[in-house]
């Protein structure tokens, strides 16, 4: 069942009252990995929301949010063979007013902590995740979830949002489900559809790194300078980095020594297409 | 009842499921203001829960978070003989965690848009709505209240409220009630404690200018200028007048001409006490 209006959807959840609702946040462009945190939805849940917003607060004015993948007729379909029970796509204006100039200036805003905020994608998307987190609360308080899963793909993301509910006792439990790959080991992302053929062999470069890092890391090498300096063997000028970072899984604080608790995280640009990648180095 | 604790609060709750929830968020000290809020929320609602919590993260380091006057004892008789059901008084720790610097640099914020904060109280009492939005959607998050309840007198936070509820689809109905005075028309406050007998006198210039602005708007001057010229006569040395403005009631939009949708408001010290007012001029 497709639903853009939020009155509709409230209606919807009426209805629904006592079971256990559970919500996948989405930007729509529906992949395998957007599929294994429906198919936990549908493993835990009474009823599933999928959620198809691609939401311009959260894209800097440089960014790709015009030419973001828009595929909500396949996405529906993707769900309907899911057994999703409500693909919920509002429009920005139903989301955010019309006529709204969307910014800091008209719009209450959540604003997660700088410590979390400023360091890895955030450094370079600013205010990303205040779009983010402004969105994801909206979505709570229009859906109410009982759970909400979120991929580990997008790992700043669902810790930042982890930590938006526990600050604000959002009363949702967020689920966390691991990174979904190619067989080659390239992450699923929905910006994969940017790239060449040659391109899409160039970004196996962020998961090689990282498997490396574990790698050393398992042989004893714990020194986080030392883990990050293996990198740079793989780069070439196909690719231009923007971030590695070994960092507390939890926190995100910096560490000298990486240990079981730690988790590499990569940004990197190929043929101009931003993309992202994590491991856990314990486990 | 008296809770302190989130989790028996929300075990409370679930037993409460089906009922329409009243909440009353208060700091407390509470007066026939705060009692003709609970009296309303007795009427609508099923369950009536009063939050009393002077909230750290709504004081400037240079305002009267320590001296702001807590009597919770006779704020539980009070709620009591009012036959409120829940009086939820959380400790700072049971709020932000203990040992958390309360920062934007560790604490999710909600951050009202700049145009309803940057002006009026907003102007001197930097952040200070920040943490009323950052509270109250907490205690909305804890309480999930049907309907929520609030004063007319602080004009700048309900209006704020209103937006933040609207911008983040909370699904919370917020009441507005009006402003209870003083037989000599003082408005209540919590912070009329704060005053002597001689202040009280002198905070009466308060609603006096206020009065007379809607008595003079009521004779047809609605030059926005000329009537906060009028306040000047009542002004001594007693007096430190932070604001005077008549904007849109609902937008906090300036006008050069008042209408029946204006509301004029003042903050102005006594004592070095700081109190704040307003009046509808239609109606």
């Amino acid at each position: 069942m497709l639903i853009h209006s939020i009155k509709e959807l409230r209606e919807k959840r009426k209805e629904w009252s006592g079971l256990k609702i559970g919500l996948v946040p989405t930007m729509g462009a529906l992949h395998e990995g957007h599929l294994s945190l429906i198919k936990k939805a549908k493993e835990t849940c009474d009823k599933v929301v999928v959620s198809v917003f691609v939401n311009p607060i959260q894209f800097g004015p440089a960014e790709d949010f015009d030419k973001y993948p828009r595929t909500l007729e396949a996405d529906k379909a993707l769900c309907d063979s899911a057994g999703v029970d409500v693909v919920f796509a509002p429009s920005p204006d139903t989301m955010y007013g019309s006529g709204n100039r969307l910014s800091n200036d008209t719009l209450t805003y959540v604003c997660p902590p700088f410590f979390y905020v400023n360091k890895l994608c955030g450094k370079t998307r600013v205010g990303h995740f205040d779009g983010v987190c402004t969105v994801v609360l909206k979505l709570f308080n229009i859906v109410q979830p009982d759970l909400a899963f979120f991929g580990q793909k997008d790992a700043q993301q669902v810790i930042i949002i982890k930590k938006m509910v526990k600050d604000l006792n959002v009363p949702v439990e967020i689920i966390q489900c691991p990174i979904v790959r190619e067989e080659s080991g390239l992450a699923l992302s929905s910006r994969n559809k940017y790239l060449s053929e040659d391109g899409k062999v160039e970004a196996l470069v962020l998961s090689k790194i990282l498997n490396n890092i574990k790698a050393c890391y398992k042989r004893g090498i714990n020194d986080v300078s030392a883990l990050k300096e293996t990198a740079y063997s793989y780069l070439t000028d196909k690719h231009d980095m923007e971030y590695l970072e070994i960092l507390d899984k939890d926190t995100l604080e910096e560490q000298e020594k990486a240990n079981d608790n730690s988790i590499a995280l990569i940004a990197c640009r190929v043929e101009n297409v931003r993309l992202i990648d994590n491991l856990y180095l314990g486990g």
